[in-house]
């Protein structure tokens, strides 16, 4: 079965650190050994894993990305979001996590993050878990 | 079992959409539920998951990589295909996709692409089934 | 059962071929068939699979992230490793291998590498086997 999560984003590019919904479903679905996927189904935003201490780390990859990938350039997709889907193309779709004991394992600092790219929208995170 | 599909690219760089061979190859090889791994072996091309609506915006994606990731710089490599590796690291070597009533599961405007940088070339890209 | 692997980085960046280390894991395990998945579980570091014969590539990967991305800039996060944060978010926790006949499946010029961006520290790989 595929899990579905709704993330409503409320600015243009926007880091959501949905670590702590993620954790209560894992408690939910009750897989006590595996994997989870953690997929966007949307080409104009990501998932990341990365540090959940400091909120200026997700402010400086997501200027950083901007800076490097300007909203507004030479682009030739009419829509204005050229630059969302470049950044969702080069951070990617997807994460892996492990879990284990019936919690997912991240190390130390790290969180899971929703990349909006182009809100504020409406968005889905779709989550698949494999027992082993 | 891994399924290998070849693809021939016919520029140096290139984005391929094998959304439709992959569609294909899920129908034939009966997995009603679970992930599809979907993997490049080759150092110089990668795996996205991206808008296959628009055409612009794959010609957008590589055209913003090799205007970050110059053909020709100050590389070590001295094969003349350094940017197309670090493309590769950057973009990645697979994208995983979940499988549910046997077809895969694809956001509204997602698309699966081959990201060829140092074509062209005949490659393959390898598949794996998970049934869960 | 998660499988813990420690690096020891020597550099502030620093691309750490782990192949041999993997295959070796790979043969003690007893996986016949089935996937690897390779994750890191650092906020400042990545996982990798690119070509391991000319390490001049490896170099020519770290000094152009490097360059799009600089140590010192104008960052938010204060601990000086933010460009470590950006870099690790890029390039990805994990990556995803295929099992096959015990051996783990790398195309011909293939190795998978730690990507230390704000060593030197010891650092750990999870890796986690999925038989099929």
């Amino acid at each position: 079965m595929i899990e579905k999560m709704q993330v409503n984003t409320k600015k243009r590019i926007e880091m959501v650190d949905i670590t702590a919904e993620i954790k209560k479903l894992v408690g939910k679905v009750k897989v006590d050994q595996g994997l989870m996927h953690v997929y966007c189904p949307h080409t104009t935003a990501a998932i990341t894993v990365n540090e959940n201490y400091d909120a200026s780390v997700q402010k400086d990859i997501s200027e950083t990305l901007s800076s490097l990938i300007p909203h507004h350039s030479n682009y030739a997709h009419t829509e204005g979001n050229a630059d969302a889907h470049i950044k969702s193309a080069i951070v990617g779709s997807s994460r892996t996590l492990f879990i284990q004991g019936g919690e997912v394992c991240l190390g130390t600092w790290q969180g899971i993050y929703f990349c909006e790219f182009d809100g504020p929208r409406t968005r889905e995170v779709w989550i698949k878990f494999i027992q082993t």
